[in-house]
């Protein structure tokens, strides 16, 4: 955008107090009460990407490049796509064809380029950091990206500003974070044996690349599988009861759910002995695709069960081509933007696990999705139905304002409140937690009050929902 | 919702008088126009499930549980998720597994749950029967389930809450009840005849079990039609004619539409040849998927066809997998909450059918769905332009306020208001039709208004059309 | 309706000078500070059906109904569904069943039904042109009919309703026409070199005729380029130089971009052996469905690379199904109301195109939808991504108010304001030109506002963004 960079008065950075919430004087008024009943609640965390080692090492976040952009793909996605090299963002280049920049650069490019980010949910939670942690009152750009940098490097300096003393003001009560299934998991029992720390930051089981023949590594995660357990690793029952004992070491270390990042849904029952034939067949690199989905199909029933078996909440990421652009993906690696969304079925592909285990009490699966067409016509009414069945929230691309409004507005008339799985930030970015944790408050309040302010709901009733949504409705899902 | 069964002071149950109209005063001031211009129009019930037998024997309704929750799959359905089992709603239990409550016990297991329902459209229509019908005014709870059960059970013995009385009371002008095709219309007959009964009750021709050869019991079915009509069980062209001439039965019994609960709206022309040899094997039950796919495609065209000769109107209700969980059909049987929409696909489908029929104004096709892509995708272009398409008015899960509002946003800049059914409550509890023809006045006027107050229509021309939408429109497109 | 027919006091027909804009006073305010910066913005049309001739000739346009009706499918449809035949309406009937009408006839036909447009995106632009061209101050009707159109057609033998002026009276800056490759495009030439008209109108290259074997016509535009270019036929390397060169003459004719209504947005990389086999087949007749499908994607993805060498945008119109009733098409030819849109999937489609060029500064690649589905789900996140590609604006029955208001819902939150291609009006109804672009102007300012009023964005952010929508934005996407 060339006029922000002629512009020379800075544009003001303002943190409007009624933010998202309705603009109808009578709405407003609704929803600013049901927010404030809600804005200081602690921060109830069950599934992230935040690393354990940041809060157990915590040292000072590096420079606000690295901070703000190199690791978060919504804000590196917008930069490149407007023409900023990778290596510009400090992503590093496995071509070699260009060196990573300076961070002073990367800051300089984004700041520049702030105009890219307006109407953007990365923007407001970008702008939301910038004022409540940072103090700044003016809008990014090519004038003063040399000075908002020096300042917050500043401020990074101070001891008020690392992770721990954050995590604390952030008023964060649980986080999860996503751990390989082989991680021992010493720093999360180094936090919680941390008399100096009083966070809850407990573990999730993601079993993706040990369950999937096609996933990058899976023979070699499968072989230190079955080295840990003393098996041989194509032995399928050692192999099923090595990730049962897997999972129990999460279970031990206080995990409380476990994701599956499938591309689609797919359940099936293919018994034990047809499951070994195929087991064999991926240890051995010789299963074709359509083996391989019944495989990873067979492992998505079996984790239910064993769900059932030993509590963890099963959560599932469905409907996402990962590295859309293989020549990005060779040079920069995973994670630089081009995960890009395809269309998502639940009705067919769950029903032979929710067959067994749907109406099974002891089984809790959240479904999120990023293609909307599922909210009103699958993930609702299966929800509204099976005991086992919750709605996760909305998702990556979804997890914005106008897009939490729809996805609200769907599923509601069809499953109430007592469906949903409460509030996921689902970040990797942990300056980000309060800003998406509120942007979510004020959303619920928002709905909330349009539906009192409709004649459909009574505000009383609404302002127990709008509590329970940020509290007692995660820790019920979540079993916290 | 652990809180609703601690609270001790019940929370008021209220009916606004402005519910679901728009908020912004100017734009609810219209609204409140064109809505007083219908609120007392009379009702025009096209297609439904009301049991005929139910204003013949005018009976005094059973116990509140019986008559607000035990065939309310939208209510059990949620308590069902909740936890509450079907046993205890008042579901027979074919395992034997689990008796049959009291239905106090089921109204109690209710009422401790009314949170559930907050936000949903059954808790809208539910509210609005409790606070109309018998002055409830308070919200149910677990404090208050005896209570509110005693009192609505004393009522429901008084006269004007009969059948007949409530159903002058409602001020419906037609209701079409859905029935076999062999059914001898008894009930109709003597409800037309009865000089002491003035309401207009129509059947509806709802064929499937006798086309579809996968559908339950189709064998019986058509065997039962071969020995009404004097033939062969396998004679196609007679099977044919014994179709027509039950479709003559019905319309000699005041019936204005055929309907059809296909998955998809598959249609194909097999030819008479064709399509006899695969009816044979239907009927000697060895028919495979593929063939049933196309004798079902062709009987829907043929279906067409019948409706350009003999004028019944036909709609479509595609796009649900029925009884999605098998066990739980297997112990408690249909319609106990758990039909699933799956994606719906109108172009393709329905091609050969509009080919022959589409702009045939003998023809009357109202298309019906719960896949919300369709609308503007599909539906609106095809009644757009086809002059035998019709728009079906948002169905089951989508017949709800925001559902509705999508729904209108969706297909009147395609197609305008000339292309739409009218509203449809298409529901088997009486006593919600009042509550839901007053939620769809509400709607188009609250659509209406707004297309108003931004200029995008006068005042003048909305009231006409609010006006057409509940009486001119459903009558010119259902014949009546 | 026949209401309309019985009125006899003319309603009037009034354009709100706040029409589209929010209704909340606060954002109503805003959003009318927003629409005046650009209300009297030049129009720049980068891609619609204009015929060039309409200006080279500058001739009167004829009698009312030729003008409003028989070339606007949008119209002529919901006639058509209402009962008024194409003959009626002016369009030839190939079958001889019915003679031509006369313009009146037709034009009485639209007057009386003139409330199957209400609440319609071609109401809207109707009465727009009515009330701004020709001081309509009544809507239409059978009663006025025929003062409407007496008065219009005299209005339209005036100088200053000539097409040229305007031309300059609607501050038409740019205007694309869509034009056969083949085309000598003279009338642009004669155009561009008539010292009295100081316009600019630039041509569009439109292969899809020459690139889809199963395309009518398909084998004599092949012989008729190869005619021109001096070679046989079924020579593939010459017929991809014998394209090149026919884009290179369209550019220097001032052409900024090639447009292909592919059926999906399939791509290939065939090679150019495997596809000068499919050529040859598809030259001599042979080629069967599956072939015509590769070789097409290999054509899409060879344009592409061409787009690459001679910098002319790529834009796809996607997903429609044309001229679905057959029997229909067979009497009055295409564009009479009956393409329907189908899923389109754009992930899995363009990833070989994508993976080649994707990133390639040199390409600008703009999808268009008709199936909203996409928007949130495939556009705006590729969009996001990608540097060649930008998201089209909303298309055909989803340029309308409603729809552009979810439109820019869907993507603005992934893919903010910098990835949007800017309006297109894609029509061939030269006088609705003023009345789409205002509408759109008054739709990004609602939609701005509503960010500001929300707490999203500041007004002076706002206020540059909805400039840079109407003129820097399409003429960066669009080379101009």
């Amino acid at each position: 955008m060339p006029r922000g960079l002629n512009r020379h008065v800075p544009m003001t950075l303002r943190l409007d107090p009624d933010r998202l919430l309705p603009v109808d004087p009578t709405t407003r008024e609704v929803a600013r009460r049901l927010y404030a009943l809600v804005a200081g609640a602690p921060i109830v965390s069950p599934h992230g990407h935040v690393d354990p080692h940041l809060l157990l090492d915590d040292e000072p976040f590096p420079d606000p490049a690295t901070l703000f952009i190199r690791y978060d793909h919504y804000v590196t996605r917008l930069l490149h796509a407007d023409g900023v090299s990778f290596a510009t963002l400090g992503v590093p280049d496995a071509s070699g064809a260009e060196q990573v920049g300076e961070p002073r650069e990367a800051w300089r490019a984004f700041c520049s380029r702030w105009r890219l980010f307006a109407g953007t949910a990365s923007g407001y939670w970008l702008a939301h950091a910038f004022g409540t942690l940072f103090g700044i009152d003016e809008q990014p750009s090519a004038e003063n990206a040399d000075a908002l940098y020096d300042r917050i490097a500043a401020q990074l300096e101070r001891p008020e500003m690392r992770p721990r003393a954050l995590f604390s003001r952030f008023g964060i009560d649980v986080l999860a974070t996503t751990d390989d299934p082989m991680d021992d998991l010493a720093a999360h029992r180094a936090l919680a044996d941390d008399p100096t720390f009083s966070g809850r930051v407990l573990p999730t089981f993601r079993p993706d690349a040990y369950i999937d023949p096609l996933a990058p590594g899976f023979r070699d995660k499968v072989a230190a599988l079955a080295a840990w357990g003393g098996h041989a690793a194509d032995d399928y029952p050692a192999y099923v009861a090595s990730l049962e004992a897997r999972r129990r070491h999460f279970v031990e270390h206080g995990a409380v759910s476990a994701d599956f990042g499938v591309r689609e849904p797919y359940s099936i029952d293919l018994g034990a002995e047809r499951a070994g034939e195929l087991f064999a067949k991926a240890v051995a690199g010789t299963i074709d695709a359509a083996e391989a989905r019944d495989f990873l199909g067979h492992m998505l029933l079996e984790s239910a069960r064993m769900s059932v078996d030993d509590g963890l909440v099963m959560t599932i990421h469905p409907g996402v081509h990962r590295n859309h652009s293989q020549s990005t993906f060779d040079r920069f690696g995973p994670d630089t933007g081009h995960d890009i969304p395809i269309p998502a079925e639940f009705v067919q592909n769950l029903r032979p696990l929710l067959e067994r285990h749907g109406n099974d009490p002891r089984l809790h699966l959240v479904l999120f999705t990023i293609d909307e067409t599922t909210y009103s016509r699958e993930i609702a009414p299966l929800a509204g139905f099976y005991r086992s069945v919750f709605i996760g929230a909305p998702w990556w691309f979804l997890d914005a304002p106008d897009a939490v409004q729809r996805f609200r507005a769907a599923v509601t008339e069809t499953a109430g409140f007592s469906r949903g799985s409460g509030f996921i930030d689902d970040t990797r970015a942990f300056l980000s937690i309060p800003a998406r944790h509120d942007m979510s408050r004020r959303l619920d309040a928002a709905f909330l009050a349009r539906l009192v302010a409709e004649g459909r709901l009574d505000e009383e009733s609404a302002a127990e929902i709008v509590v329970d949504m940020v509290g007692a409705q995660p820790r019920k899902v979540f079993r916290l």
